[in-house]
């Protein structure tokens, strides 16, 4: 294998990722994975086609088994939840057992909060196989499901025992889920990295190629940003709310498109847009900057504007995000391209009237 | 108020801890709390009716709701849970929201789980009414549900912001409930402090009287010892165990009977005699201690045998036991009273005949 490691820095639950092509058929990383007597695999019947056999095969000293789920965003709910806990006792698991989320960040959050919950917390290990999982979700312990009111609102912090991080599963992931993980790694190299997102400029169509090493180097650079930020801020007091970039803007477009016709890195593809937008307007960046965020989303495939959607409904979606405390409106704004900061004190109108700019 | 302050030391979630008569009227105990503006009080249909109103006049200043759930073991459960978290919702709760938990170790396990889950956590205040809920569950953060094949199989460590024991609202509790308590009183002093074990041996009396010298003394030394223990050991990786001398056997008289006929505290006083005297059969104690184990039990009116109940179908229940680990029997047993250790070697066939003599 020729990849790269490095580790989430959390004292006692330090944890290493591993990126790198064919590493879900390489021994050396199974034989090093901290995995219980008893293994729950737990993955959706799309990703488990392709790969749950050969992942159990690797896995024949121990005692595991398969749980497959439902595709889709709906699966990320407590029914489902409940269903992996059955399956867990079904199979006896004890304190020492193991759940391997297998699949994208529905699959890793879902199992992931199903770990957390049972006999309050066992071990599990993140392989996630979409883009978007495995530049962001995967990594730094964020897991939950989604309620009939709302999404993530239920979950809990657990971090993963491991994350393993094999690009050749891209080779099977549609082109559009391709570009909604691209957003996360353009937000990524926005709020961290300028000099990454210079390489995003140039190399787009490398990765829309899936050409490995550009994958690989892309992946990994933003582990590596998000684990720095998840280690500083485990539980997002400060520093990890950065990671929010161009989502208060996305969760507001999907809210109000009830979650069908945009993908979540669609709705943030939009919202990097929108971010960089209200930040130039606020005189923090150039028009320039704006441009350049604007062509390098539109460059991955993604939307850039929000035509045919109401601006006032996306106003009044952000009142309710739960990123909002007091009320208060919170936007993570760019003071240059690759670095960000919170605003505490942004004008509504200005707010309102930027974002119907984005709209019609 | 004349009351016992003391700290469970957890670094930055380290909180208090008060004990005292008449706390719940106590301004300076409310202006203390650490609680968000937006609070819900879980409570059940008993303890609310004598103490949630009182508790809503303290928070006059705050967003305060009441969600009552039917009192009682059942209601430990995903469906009460996901009710709480739609108040929750309801009530338009953020991440500064605080859930207080008002009654005893159902709700408080109930409480603290929906809000370990409610947007990955929100802070819980404990008032535990219960002498059960208030020398045991209310400190050291384990909350959860029971699961139809077996009991606490899904929770969250989440610890209390606060804990407030007002030992005024035991004036309230039944007699049984008050000796279930007990059992949790004599296993904190059999497994750390000698001392306090014979203070309970001349004491039981001015407890069962619910003399409230005797009682604020009885639960701030539990807390006391609890505290230290859940400092040291948070997420039971050893000392913690130490926690359920006497469990082992308790749950196993519990499973065995369906939950039903016998209050927990009550399977646990038996479990304790059945702890001492295994440890005695081993050469641990002395008979005689077993004795003053087995008088010390009966005098916080619990059962001291499982008389009816079948030895085999008992050791069958512990099997499945979830502190087991690789199918191996782990048993908390006495060094002396005062002193617990944790014991892997327990030769099965001296635990099924020991047993036997507890049952028919």
């Amino acid at each position: 294998m020729t990849g790269h490691a490095l580790h989430v820095e959390l004292g006692e639950r330090r944890y290493r990722i591993d990126i790198g092509a064919g590493l879900l058929g390489d021994p050396d990383i199974w034989s090093a994975l901290p995995l219980g007597q008893t293994v729950l695999v737990v993955t959706d019947h799309n990703v488990g086609a392709h790969y749950a056999a050969a992942v159990c095969d690797r896995l024949s000293d121990r005692d595991c088994r398969v749980h497959s789920v439902p595709p889709g965003e709906s699966t990320k709910s407590m029914a489902h939840v409940n269903r992996i806990l059955d399956a867990l006792i079904d199979h006896g698991a004890r304190r020492d057992a193991t759940v391997i989320a297998l699949g994208g960040g529905v699959v890793g959050d879902l199992a992931g909060f199903a770990a957390a919950c049972y006999l309050r917390g066992i071990a599990f290990v993140q392989i996630p196989t979409s883009l978007l999982a495995q530049v962001d979700s995967s990594v730094g312990g964020k897991t939950g499901v989604n309620h009939a009111r709302g999404k993530n609102l239920i979950g809990a912090f657990h971090q993963p025992a491991a994350v393993v991080i094999d690009t050749d599963t891209l080779s099977t992931l549609p082109d559009n889920e391709l570009s909604a993980g691209l957003a996360e790694v353009i937000k990524t190299a926005l709020l961290a990295d300028g000099e990454f997102f210079e390489w995003l400029e140039q190399n787009m169509d490398a990765l829309r190629r899936r050409d490995p090493n550009a994958l690989a180097h892309a992946i990994s650079r933003c582990c590596a940003i998000k684990a720095g930020v998840v280690a500083r801020d485990e539980r997002e007091a400060g520093e990890r709310m950065l990671l929010n970039l161009g989502h208060t803007f996305g969760h507001a477009i999907e809210n109000v498109t009830a979650y069908r016709g945009w993908l979540h890195g669609e709705a943030v593809g939009a919202g990097l847009v929108m971010a960089a937008d209200l930040s130039a307007a606020r005189g923090h960046i150039a028009p320039d900057d704006v441009d350049r965020v604007r062509r390098a989303v539109a460059s991955a495939g993604l939307p850039v504007d929000a035509r045919n959607l109401d601006a006032e409904a996306l106003v009044s979606a952000m009142a309710h995000d739960k990123k909002f405390q007091h009320g208060r409106a919170r936007f993570i704004l760019l003071e240059q391209l690759g670095l960000a900061f919170v605003a505490d004190d942004v004008d509504p109108a200005m707010m309102s009237s930027r974002l119907a700019t984005f709209c019609r």
